[in-house]
């Protein structure tokens, strides 16, 4: 494990020079609005999505190189992600892996401006993989319809809102949605309304949970490892079976940052356990976490076994795919 | 002109209808979520930008239909801009088009996700338009980049930027950047810092105000061109004088804004007079209105010089794009 730590290591500060040769790139912005957008960026973290996006490209023949542009994109939309779910109006976080969040720093209003300048820059950033020979247009335009889907309200978003409204759930009542009903547009509205997609048939507190996991943390997964397979030219059941270890590796992610944020301490995670002092529905504290842990090695066997239906694959290709699934399920911080 | 505000209205119906077709494709999301994008994206307006790009596409052959997704993607842009704008932490509007903006009526909290789910959701629209056998992928993608770089930090964004530091200026001092000042990462940072790009040497009132302007609201006029030309394939000086069409074009639209904002009623805007209440630097209040009336009229005689000079275009095809340049100018709300 220590070795592939290494590793990942290594290529996580590919992704910060690539990140920072971006952003050197940018002209006729106020200085400012690039530094707000590189404080946040230069945080420090693993770099877990650009890490799969590059190693999924690499199992199917992909260079490195050739995908730096998606993995600079992805980790710009996780980044933006969490200025905006830091600001007041949202979890109302001040500290973020140690440091002041961004809106601490520079205010909310260009830390609003600096989340949405980071969101376009990705577009525009993974835009760029479209002159590399090797992936050209099309793949590249089909990795921008993938991350506008999963960071999306299809994704992402959709995941938020729901995290919103299930606050309190666990109480039996949505605060935040005691705060809207009051106004006239929202009178009758049922839970569903707010929790889960309409094409959902049952409203839960697993389902409502199920939803989020997959969306909040899941999609930006899934989009991460799908670009670097689309970028690759990947399609038919290949694609589908390494989706299948995204989806596998993103549910195991968010249960053992539910399960973390309940047992380590403040030092260890960089921010304040939050979930636990909001008594947020999460999975250990729905399941608690015997089942919690049970779930994240399921979810760990499924993932494995996802990587080994790959065809026409060199299996020293997916070394570094199947080492990341078992680091996300054992990592203590 | 009576004639041309009959189609316009009729396009706009048009674009309209295509907004909400690509709402119903959403799938996975909870309905709130949608219904605060629908809300903002519903909310009325002219819809130029829209316009521009289907007008912009014809004049070079390509049929509206073919053009329709990126025209849906600019007003997306445009509406999430103005979510965010109207936010308590920005401008703090109450009202926007006569009627309660976004936050009053969802919360700042789903406000700020439907932005950025409009803004995601832009993207993915846009991407759509690959799949149009006479535009394709690679075209497509050159649109995806127009669009991103113009409503990023280079763009639009970073126009927001300078014109939030640029509020006080006209007393002489950035409101703004005196909040910043004491903090310790701002110490010693100069005006440039916060209103203009590195490149610039000067900083003077009227260099920050035609950078807030080509920014804030020319970038997404100059997509909205852009996208509509390369779209249709359009390169070389005929895509330089089409651009050279819409930078004038968006220069009057901001200038006349300027102007509308003192001389217009509070009914007549469907907003307060916000800029002459908080004496921000505008057109209008640094060179008064005569100079802005006059230096709009420049802009549309540039304008359509711009048009003339476009080659191998029939005339009939320019029609609107002339009328769109004198409606601008002209309006009076």
């Amino acid at each position: 494990m220590k070795t592939f730590e290494n590793y990942l290591n290594a290529q996580a500060k590919k992704v910060e020079e690539g990140i920072n040769k971006q952003l050197k790139k940018i002209k006729n912005a106020p200085q400012i609005i690039i530094d707000a957008m590189a404080y946040s960026l230069n945080a420090g973290g693993k770099r877990v999505r650009p890490f799969l996006a590059l190693e999924t490209a690499k199992a199917f023949d992909l260079k490195t190189n050739d995908a730096m542009a998606a993995a600079c994109a992805i980790e710009m939309v996780h980044t933006y992600s969490l200025i905006h779910d830091d600001l007041p109006s949202m979890d109302n976080d001040d500290l973020r892996r140690g440091k002041p969040t961004n809106h601490k720093v520079f205010g909310e209003d260009l830390s609003l401006l600096a989340g949405d300048g980071l969101l376009t820059f990705a577009f525009e950033t993974l835009a760029q993989n479209g002159s590399i020979k090797t992936v050209g247009p099309a793949r590249t335009l089909k990795a921008v319809l993938s991350l506008a889907n999963y960071a999306g309200v299809s994704g992402m978003v959709g995941g938020q809102v729901s995290d919103i409204f299930a606050e309190g759930l666990m109480e039996g009542k949505s605060k935040r949605a005691a705060k809207l009903t009051p106004l006239k547009y929202f009178k009758g509205k049922k839970p569903a309304y707010y929790l889960l997609p309409s094409e959902f048939k049952e409203v839960s507190a697993a389902t409502i949970l199920n939803y989020i996991h997959t969306n909040k943390t899941g999609a930006l997964i899934t989009t991460s490892v799908e670009m670097g397979a689309l970028l690759a030219g990947v399609e038919g059941q290949n694609l589908k079976n390494i989706k299948k270890y995204a989806a596998a590796i993103g549910f195991a992610f968010q249960v053992v940052d539910d399960i973390l944020d309940i047992t380590a301490t403040k030092k260890q995670l960089g921010k304040s356990n939050s979930d636990a002092e909001n008594k947020k529905l999460t999975y250990a504290t729905l399941f608690g976490l015997e089942a919690s842990r049970q779930a994240a090695k399921n979810a760990l066997a499924d993932a494995q076994k996802a990587l080994g239906s790959l065809k026409n694959v060199k299996a020293q290709n997916l070394t570094n795919l199947y080492a990341m699934a078992e680091f996300i399920v054992s990592r203590s911080h």
